[in-house]
């Protein structure tokens, strides 16, 4: 199946084009200025809202004015939800306003609103080992405190979690300190889910400047009663689209190199470094080899997700889509923590492969980028095209803003840097010229990728 | 009247105990702790709101359990507002949501919200020499951006004066570019004045990185539509109180040295850093004077001023009341500039004081503190008292991060760090007891002062 098999390594030609590449790609703007238009002419585009929709008519239109060679969409149904308002307070003994958000899947409170006395948690764990005396009837607060990007896997467990184990215990609803690393007075959303056969209670984040209040506010040893009002819910069926920009191959046109970003964002802020970042990074990186007249040999194809923020459905749905064309699939990567810089380039590969894989880190090296190792994660929603044993490389985004701007309204176009998103536009150039050029086929669907998932 | 006008400096010994106030009170957490007891156990404290009351039974609870000799409060009336809802959002070309805040003193907008193009201009100035073409039927957007604390006053007029250069020219709104030097997205309330026989329009601020939005969608050439709503308006007259905590002077009792704050703050954040800041600096200046047993030969006079924000009513107050005794006024100094630390003494005093200002000036260069001029301008509450001629200091807080959180839903306890608010808190104490020990007269109410006002 692979005619180039032979060939392990590229020619200096083309490594030397891929140095030009990644060179000129990196003093190239593209990138920050298709943010600049998604983030300011679409905006907040949550997933089933009309947003939604303008967002997939943005991301259409942009990809035929980037000159893709083919750009079409494929349908995601996924079940939507809504914010309504929010409100919080502390009502004894200190009363003051809290600042909040509502966690994405919420149920609402009771209209007017529920007050009850708060009861802290360290850790989600510490809920999980919790007496059901010490919960029922409670709000549930747990502090958590992430304290870097490492932290997100753990701290979101009591986001995502939390509900349904502090409903088991007989909490009438649960408010977390926000997911985020940042201390400034913004909630962090983001998606909770409710286990089936337990009751459903409310779910918010408070702000870590919050957060901390409420501490000092229990520290003193008196109940603390908080009144949490929300009107968010479900709000039926949704069908958006994952959209998809192509640039087609000259010799392999049937095999594809993936890359792409989710085109939904929450709604609070701008979805900006989350993820238009990742969508811009990506489409730029694509057109800026369409605009120098480089011809790969395999298709390019920039996929924006659907709905990644309330379950991936996006990324399911391209999937399922293309489980039976694995093999097609000449690599997948994804951008999706942020403005840049790239910082490791890892891969999932099949061992044929190797030495191409060393050239192309040896071509991002003057940008920073270090080697990783072969057991790379392509990101959330190309994930589950990693599970089917696709081929998968990870550019890893320095995520050091990442986390203080994730899923608040503070997710602005201001706080992009040109320096950073461009270099990680070079870098996802030169993954894709480099992959749809190879001299070998990746593996895909192949042993002994197809058993490593 | 000044019976140590012989005496012309500090003795040794007097310096000795100066210096070691100084390093002691440097060491101490009081001003750090006051300050988590003001923001945690009130908060938010709006003049005229119910937590306006709750601030001032906070301040003579905590005066009296620190210990000062006397405690009592000095009524003060004024206009009260009240904030209501409020809500913008782009309605054309790119519907999106911004993040605004009505300022103070404003109208609301008719129920249901109003809908106009919105005209920006770039400062005040260039609003005041437009034609009523441009703004007739339209919202007015001030895009002054300020860049350092040093810009308050200049963009300030835009805040202050706008609403009502805006309506003259037939404008139904206006919306600015919040005065602050942050790049979250907090909008940055304060007060706005409606001009006698001008029609008032509803006033509003927007955060810099909406402003940043704004702009770039007014660049795209298409008009740009904001639709407003505010349900913000006045509410009454209100009886608050200036607060005022007394060490008593064991030589000369009748004579004061004033310092203090203002206990009112804006509602969106907790009033820390503007101005509980000022509030636990001056309280736990004079606290420890007297804790360490120092006995002040003049009294120590802190005060706790009433609504600030919305026009220096508690300052103005204080005056009216003390007028006729301006002489027994040894100096006024107000911290109302964040949380340290004092970078620069400078006075306000009379030839025969400067041997005496040097010695403190000296005292005072340990921690960081350069001599200034002799112009001080003792702060916005105090200020009315040199207009008096009253003497005064200028303690300069070092204003970095102040106009980053000033009047912001981010003005929050988290942001103190114990170093700088015990720094300022020394160099207060510093004051304090120096000018309270003075072998000279300062020469509030004489000459130059009283002419130099
Ligand atoms: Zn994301
Ligand atoms: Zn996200
Ligand atoms: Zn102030
Ligand atoms: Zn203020």
């Amino acid at each position: 199946a692979d005619k180039t098999s032979e060939v392990s390594v590229f020619s200096d030609k083309d490594l030397n084009t891929a140095a030009w590449l990644r060179d000129a790609a990196r003093l190239d703007n593209a990138s920050y200025r298709i943010l600049e238009s998604l983030t300011t002419e679409v905006g907040p585009r949550m997933a089933g809202t009309p947003a939604d929709a303008r967002a997939v008519a943005w991301a259409e239109a942009k990809f035929k004015e980037l000159g893709f060679d083919k750009v079409w969409k494929e349908p995601v149904t996924f079940p939507s939800w809504q914010r309504g308002e929010e409100k919080a307070e502390i009502v004894a003994p200190f009363p003051q306003p809290l600042t909040i958000t509502a966690l994405g899947n919420s149920i609402a409170t009771p209209a007017g609103g529920l007050t009850a006395e708060l009861v802290q948690f360290a850790t989600f764990k510490d809920l999980q080992a919790a007496s059901p005396d010490a919960v029922k009837g409670k709000i549930v607060f747990i502090n958590h405190k992430m304290q870097t990007a490492a932290d997100y896997g753990s701290v979101q467990a009591g986001r995502t979690k939390g509900a349904s184990e502090a409903a088991r215990k007989g909490a009438v609803a649960i408010v977390i300190r926000s997911v985020g690393t940042d201390s400034h007075r913004f909630p962090h959303t983001g998606v909770m889910n409710y286990e089936d056969g337990v009751e459903k209670i409310p779910a918010a984040a408070m702000s870590n400047s919050d957060a901390d209040m409420v501490v000092r506010m229990i520290k003193r040893g008196k109940p603390v009663s908080l009144k949490l009002s929300l009107s968010s819910g479900a709000n039926g069926s949704y069908t958006s689209y994952n959209v998809i920009g192509e640039i087609t191959g000259s010799e392999l046109p049937n095999e594809y190199v993936l890359m792409g970003g989710h085109l939904d964002s929450w709604d609070l802020g701008t979805g900006t470094i989350d993820d238009g970042a990742g969508c811009a990074i990506t489409m730029a990186a694509a057109e800026f080899i369409k605009r120098q007249g480089l011809k790969p040999k395999r298709s390019i194809r920039v996929v924006l997700f659907a709905n990644e923020e309330q379950g991936l459905f996006g990324g399911k749905a391209y999937a399922a889509a293309n489980e039976k064309q694995i093999s097609k699939i000449q690599a997948a990567a994804e951008a999706d923590s942020g403005q840049g810089p790239v910082t490791q380039l890892s891969s999932f590969v099949r061992p044929e492969a190797f030495a191409v894989v060393k050239q192309m880190q040896a071509v991002m090296a003057p940008l920073g980028v270090v080697a990783g190792d072969n057991n790379a994660y392509p990101g959330p929603d190309m994930g589950s095209l990693r599970s089917l044993g696709a081929a998968s490389f990870g550019l890893t985004l320095k995520a050091d803003d990442y986390f203080d701007l994730h899923h608040t309204p503070d997710d602005t176009f201001d706080k992009i840097e040109p320096a950073r998103i461009n270099q990680a536009t070079a870098a996802f150039a030169v993954y894709a010229w480099m992959s749809a050029n190879s001299p070998v086929n990746f593996g895909s669907g192949q042993e002994p990728l197809k058993s490593r998932k």
